[in-house]
């Protein structure tokens, strides 16, 4: 039986996606081989990654002054590379520390230059975002990176802040194509792919052209962006296998209407989460209201000594991966797009009945 | 029809190995969801991960004294991870050059110190090994880096080489698993995964434990050995795919009876094919013979205005991949443990009947 898996990442896919991968693995499209057979510079891999880099560029509108770079490392290997390929002009840096994973980034970028830390929710255990119009940004950073939804804490932009003519950068890694998004306000984007774009191993970059040649020389080869734009990516062997279901996962996506389809489903779904949370005295999230995530929902339970019985009967429920970050405790579920409504219902339901039971 | 797969990498996989996960990509194990969708750190992917570690540690008989990493990037990224790693106490470092792999590792290590270039065969485009008595090592150098088997030219080591106390570190990407290794004698083993090992987007690291505190501070964080060992290759999300069906791959190594009879298959294939060549005024190996490859077999064509037509009949004839790197033209068949012998087999047969019809 297949369960509801609320993993943060790797996370769920969806069926159709397994099923065709399933269907094909053996033989490619009458190749003769499997898709993890094959040279990535052979006309069939080609084929695959231009048409999933099609599909991308029309689900998101990417206009045609941004590259679209499938490479290898994970968005932790980008927290290096952004400062690597933006810092060798100018090594200042603007960043927003929401969370962890901004904390992490803004660990990196320190390695290369400058960072100004131009906000920080820390003292409140990152369970709220610092309004843009306190933020201390400087007007001749490289950058300005935030994290666009925190996956540990559920803080989640819910607006693109405004860098003027700083480069903004951004770690999407758990929201990319959850809703639709204005591209042209980025300077770069980056996102793992094991949330809302496939499966591990792949990270998907996003870079404005203009921003190709400020990379510093102690920047790894394989790392540069220009040298990966240059080559489609192909600058050294690419995960086939990845860049393919990102390939299916995008046109899955399509099919069920797009990022519009997906923000309305995806706000539903956060929308029936919460309230069942706000509606108990049992259940509570630490976040504040206007920033909640509609991706990963950590909440608490009135009695953490009732965690353990929570997670184990969820499970038997067939509702699996909600163990909370051990940051935040208790409770997360991720509810990417993949994630289907009746999954959110059915942990619904199992909370409502599970609080009846022990409260 | 499943053809004959003589791509360099991405190449040609056991066939047991892509029906198991097939069989297995809906539901891993009754646990209600893919491998591809579980967290890396859950007890199920924890498990496989272990196992497949477990498999090559007894396949290469790996020391305690050696930690195994199961890392992003590719082998090209480990041209500056090497440096990145292991010239924080001491900048200086000897590379042998013996083809365009070598010579790609030499580029990235002069980016981060002083690269002795003890040997190189470049002047005869890279179609022998300089005999290591003539190499100009440092007995001070922070390591010696070779390639003991170059993809593209077709040239192996059929030793180790003897590095006195400075640490020995090789590009086995190509010939990994392929014969029996004496580990013990090298610092650092790294291979992209895509040849012998399984599919794209995973690289083996083997790194000697005595070599973990030696790294450069502007090492990007996930880039550094000794955090990946610590995390146990948990530093940021695995490649969760890659590093299962390594496994499988290792067991079904196992079973075939392990590196001693992949041995005597691959010296058999590699003798059959060379003596297809050798026999024959019509193909020829540019290599020198006492460093032929086992792996990667370039041949030309005695005219090679022929060149389509050859491989436009190999590929009608379920002979695919054959076409050689444009530094060394005509063809190359790449015959990794998992070619089958009726593969070369049928290729040699396509040979002599190619040369008969058109010499």
């Amino acid at each position: 039986m297949r369960v509801f898996n609320f993993s943060p990442g790797p996370a769920t896919l969806p069926l159709p996606v397994l099923e065709q991968a399933q269907a094909e693995l053996l033989d490619f499209n009458g190749s003769g081989m499997s898709i993890v057979e094959m040279s990535h510079r052979g006309p069939v891999f080609k084929e695959v990654a231009e048409r999933s880099e099609a599909c991308i560029r029309r689900l998101m509108s990417i206009g045609d002054d941004y590259v679209v770079l499938f490479l290898q490392g994970g968005a932790q290997l980008q927290f290096s590379s952004v400062p690597l390929n933006l810092m060798g002009k100018n090594p200042v840096a603007d960043y927003v520390d929401t969370g962890i994973w901004s904390a992490k980034a803004i660990a990196e970028g320190k390695r290369y230059g400058k960072v100004n830390v131009v906000a920080s929710s820390e003292e409140a255990r990152y369970t709220y975002i610092p309004e843009p119009s306190t933020w201390k940004t400087d007007p001749n950073a490289a950058y300005l990176h935030y994290t666009p939804n925190e996956t540990i804490g559920g803080v989640e932009f819910h607006y693109v802040p405004n860098s003027g003519d700083v480069p903004l950068v951004a770690d999407m890694s758990s929201t990319i194509l959850s809703r639709p998004l204005d591209v042209s306000r980025f300077g770069v984007i980056y996102a793992g792919a094991q949330k809302n774009i496939g499966i591990s191993g792949l990270t998907v970059v996003i870079v404005r052209k203009d921003l190709l040649d400020q990379a510093m020389p102690v920047m790894p080869a394989m790392m540069g962006y220009a040298l990966q734009a240059k080559e489609n990516s192909m600058g050294n062997t690419v995960p086939t296998f990845a860049w393919y279901v990102a390939g299916l996962v995008f046109e899955w996506l399509e099919k069920e209407g797009g990022v519009d389809a997906m923000a309305e489903r995806n706000q539903r779904k956060a929308a029936k989460l919460y309230g069942c949370i706000d509606a108990s005295n049992f259940y509570s999230s630490p976040v504040a209201e206007n920033c909640r995530s509609w991706m990963n929902v950590p909440f608490t339970l009135a009695d953490d000594a009732l965690d353990g019985r929570f997670l184990e009967e969820a499970d038997a429920a067939g509702l699996s991966g909600l163990k909370g970050h051990r940051f935040v405790g208790g409770m997360r579920a991720s509810i990417y797009n993949a994630m289907p409504e009746e999954g959110v219902d059915a942990l619904v339901e199992f909370m409502r009945d599970f609080e009846q039971r022990v409260a």
